[in-house]
């Protein structure tokens, strides 16, 4: 296989008739997919979504691809296809759409209905095009073919696009249920087809490409569901994604198995249950929905709840209610159901809150304990049939970390494929395909770009290396006023530590020796006179080597001197 | 099973001839184990670890057991038992002798050759009783029996406590491998002699009481590693706990088979195996041992480096390595090899090192793609033994988090132990036992107690609220000078931001409001002068809100308000 090169240099000038791919994000981390492709001066954008941030990357609220190559050539993007409707596809929607508002967003009709939801809370209303599977729709110089896919979203979308350079298969997220709950299969007939056109380069879900085997059938989930329902005592508490169609869908049957009625906990929930019922994607039993206001007029034993959390993020409903810190005060012998992954990383909040949970008397059934949740992505037997089915002549694994695309690569040369065409790229590897060859021809600069509050872009990694040290060791400010014209200290040195493990008091030995390198250094010869920087450098090295020494840690030093105003002032 | 009550009132005095059993840590996590036993007077102490800090506890570098129930009855203590020679069973102890140190330590020749190494870097020379397996030895009231257990480390004890008020088995931590490397068995034949002769409150290791069925063998790791040997092409990194002596054994085993040389890597690497050596639980072959220095010297092939930093820690080799930060440099078709588990939160900092040590060519083997790793705990299937053979009349599951603790009381209750009688508490419960009822009494006071950097427990939850606001938001510093005689200000406000997302200009709007209020305030009616701290908080009020509605975001904001010196001073 070929590893993307270190340093790779800015890319050669696009010749006419070659097809450029470049993904701007989702190669080295499970997040913010978005790759462009161009051809003959036309960009088509396939999704465009976020990243979420981990604890290295303290107070980011979202890690967006980095579009900064797209900014010149706004007018030149003929669409964005959107695969399906996860955050990590469609999330970055807003911030490109507030780029240029016109950009045609392209997909499947759950798709779109999600992010216009998304789009509405930015007042953004776009201009969309709904296509469902085998459907063909060109735009510019690229004909797009759609497949249907399964996955952990109903109504996802594979894209087959043809262009004079060659032909591209892109399978965004996916897996290959074979008894999918709502008998939508990953089209295996049609990726047959497609295979026996010929495909040049493919762009294959890499998330699950180290889990051996096969992902076990959503079908599963309901008997488990079931017989969580039938022994629970009390009240039930289901945690899932909100986006989880098909999990609420067995939540809904296993309530109205059991006669129990379901409330739908949280906005996100019923923002997205409502539009999955309306556009046909979600089976409501009648009657079956009530409102949280009304719960008390049902006794625990009829009672379903629907909400998120299941990752532990601290704001959701589930955290809260295992801190007690929710409308809903969890009761002995409730059960709580994690119906849902766990990601890698929130291992620390899911399993405080489930201690949480069980401190309080629930009973917790989770993905350690029951078969209550099965991935959406293809494991790795699943890719090897997608390889020999396809074919492709070249591939480049995408959505995953550079441990995932080296574990689908390695699958794709098991299978065949010439290992000089099995490209593993991180995000901004410039990759051309030209004669049936796709190379890597250099890379455009890529960087993580940071939500923050309002800001977009504006956190640096130098900002975040700050919060680091700042949320590792806390800071001692020093403030001093001094006096120029009689070079004495009039007011200080004040010393204020946060977050340092020290009383205020511990630096009374210290501020003497400040105030006397400070009133050294005013002594000096005129020609010497010192900026305020100067002595506010003077101070720094002063507190910092003994707070290194005495205190043995190293909190940021924010020293302020200020002049004390003169006479002319 | 009956469960510790919150708010549980101070215990009542005890009462002659009845054993009190207080947890002062690893009841709630798994870390800081210490036990401390008391009956007439005297107090036994098993254990005295230390616990490592999640993300929530920034800065952290330590957390020990609250010990302040035994400050003033240290010289009440007849000995300290040390079941096994981790960290998270001896740690502590520097922290306890430093208190008084001559407390008598008895464990195992292994157990208390790591103890007196991290002790003479304490400059702590202890007195000390080496015991093994079948002893019996009498401290104070306490007539101590040992039991042989396996571990992950050699030479685990658990300990059998006669007292006139009845009889505890504490197991420190233990699996129950059938197979062990050096034939040292869990010595069932002895936990039956004791069951026969009555065990009136057991306390067992809970980490694996929800991992059903039993722990695999530690002698499968031997042919997988001699497999990932014969098929390594160039160098072998091997990177486990510096404690598994029998993971070391095995890498030494497997090199030897494949005539490579080992070289260890670290510190503390280096410091066990010298000890472990000279006791005799590592068995070097002759001539196998390479200095680092002499490296070169060999062929890739030849060699084979065993270093620590499996949890992705960053200071260890391993991360270093992955970083390229390291003198050993990771080189293309190195085989890296994870031999450890993965203890849950560290799976970010873990993937970190897996995806950086790929990218730069290493074939990297974990757990995740290998069977590399077996635990050193008993799962479900071997506690069920243990409560079968050894049929306590109360149990109190130790050595877990509360869905640990939970999952092992449930077992318990399973193989027909009274309900009544199994206790899941927490640490500073206090739990008696009186006529063969062990029942939760009372309580005292429990705190996590921070080791930072020189300081041991003055770090408080509220220095660790202040690094995790700073962390996450930066602060915004305002240092203002003013003059209560013309009750102007004369210098700032100054406004400088760190971790924030914004430049400091962003702050151009805001700071004649701050002078205004500043002014406004000072121009008041002399009865309503103002203190400093209250001129700050006007200022803190006026930026804060400001901050919070233009920045959406809630950095802390620090206040400095400074009053010029008047011509008085």
């Amino acid at each position: 296989m070929t590893h993307l090169e270190f340093d790779l240099p800015r890319p050669p000038k696009l010749k006419k008739d070659t097809l450029r791919v470049i993904p701007l994000g989702g190669l080295g981390e499970v997040g913010r997919n978005m790759t462009v492709y161009e051809i003959n001066g036309k960009l088509l954008v396939v999704d465009c979504g976020v990243l979420f941030p981990e604890e290295s990357q303290p107070g980011v609220d979202l890690i967006l691809p980095d579009i900064n190559y797209l900014l010149n050539r706004l007018d030149d993007i003929v669409a964005v296809i959107l695969t399906h409707g996860h955050e990590d596809h469609i999330g970055a929607v807003p911030y490109l759409l507030k780029r240029r508002p016109d950009i045609p967003l392209v997909g499947s009709q759950l798709t779109l209905a999600l992010v216009e939801a998304k789009l509405a809370e930015h007042r953004i209303k776009p201009y969309t095009l709904t296509v469902e599977e085998n459907m063909v729709e060109a735009f510019g110089p690229y004909e797009c073919e759609f497949v249907a896919v399964n996955h952990s979203i109903p109504d996802a979308l594979a894209v087959f696009i043809r262009t004079k350079a060659g032909k591209v298969l892109h399978t965004g997220d996916f897996k290959m249920d074979q008894l999918p709950l709502d008998g939508r299969l990953t089209d295996l007939r049609h990726f047959a087809r497609l295979g026996e056109e010929g495909i040049d380069l493919f762009l294959p879900d890499s998330t699950n490409a180290e889990v051996p085997g096969f992902t076990p059938t959503e079908k599963n989930i309901g008997g488990v569901l079931s017989q969580v329902f039938r022994d629970a005592p009390r009240r039930i508490i289901v945690a899932s994604f909100s986006s989880h169609v098909h999990r609420v869908q067995q939540v809904l049957d296993a309530a109205h198995e059991r006669g129990r009625k379901v409330v739908l906990v949280g906005r996100s929930m019923v923002r997205n249950m409502t539009i999955a019922e309306k556009l046909g994607y979600l089976n409501v039993p009648e009657g079956i929905l009530v409102d949280l206001k009304k719960i008390d007029n049902y006794r625990p034993e009829e009672i379903v709840m629907m909400c998120t959390g299941s990752q532990g993020e601290p704001m959701a409903a589930l955290s809260r209610m295992a801190n007690g810190d929710h409308k809903i005060q969890i009761e002995q012998d409730d059960t709580v159901v994690l119906a849902s992954s766990l990601i890698p990383g929130n291992e620390n909040s899911v399993f405080r809150v489930i201690n949480g949970l069980m401190k309080l008397g629930a009973n917790v059934v989770h993905k350690g304990n029951a078969k209550v949740h099965v991935s959406g992505h293809a494991a790795a037997g699943e890719l090897l049939y997608c390889y020999n089915i396809l074919k492709p002549k070249n591939v480049m694994p995408v959505h995953g970390e550079i441990r995932h695309l080296i574990a689908n690569a390695e699958l794709a040369i098991e299978t065949g494929i010439d290992p000089e065409g099995v490209l593993v790229c991180e995000d901004g590897a410039v990759v051309d395909l030209v004669d049936g060859k796709a190379r890597v021809v250099g890379a455009v600069p890529n960087e993580y770009v940071y939500v923050d509050g309002r800001s977009v872009g504006e956190v640096t990694e130098d900002d975040l290396k700050d919060r680091r040290i700042l949320g590792e060791e806390g800071f001692i400010s020093i403030v001093t006023v001094i006096d120029r014209d009689t070079k004495r200290v009039v007011t200080g040195p004040d010393v204020h530590a946060r977050g340092v493990a020290e009383d205020d008091s511990v630096f009374d030995d210290i501020t003497p020796k400040i105030t006397a390198a400070l009133e050294d250094a005013l002594h000096m010869a005129p020609e010497k006179i010192h900026t305020t920087h100067q002595l506010q450098q003077i101070v720094r090295r002063t507190i910092g080597s003994w707070v290194a020494r005495r205190l043995r840690r190293k909190p940021m030093i924010i020293p302020v001197v200020v002049d004390t105003p003169t006479e002319e002032d």
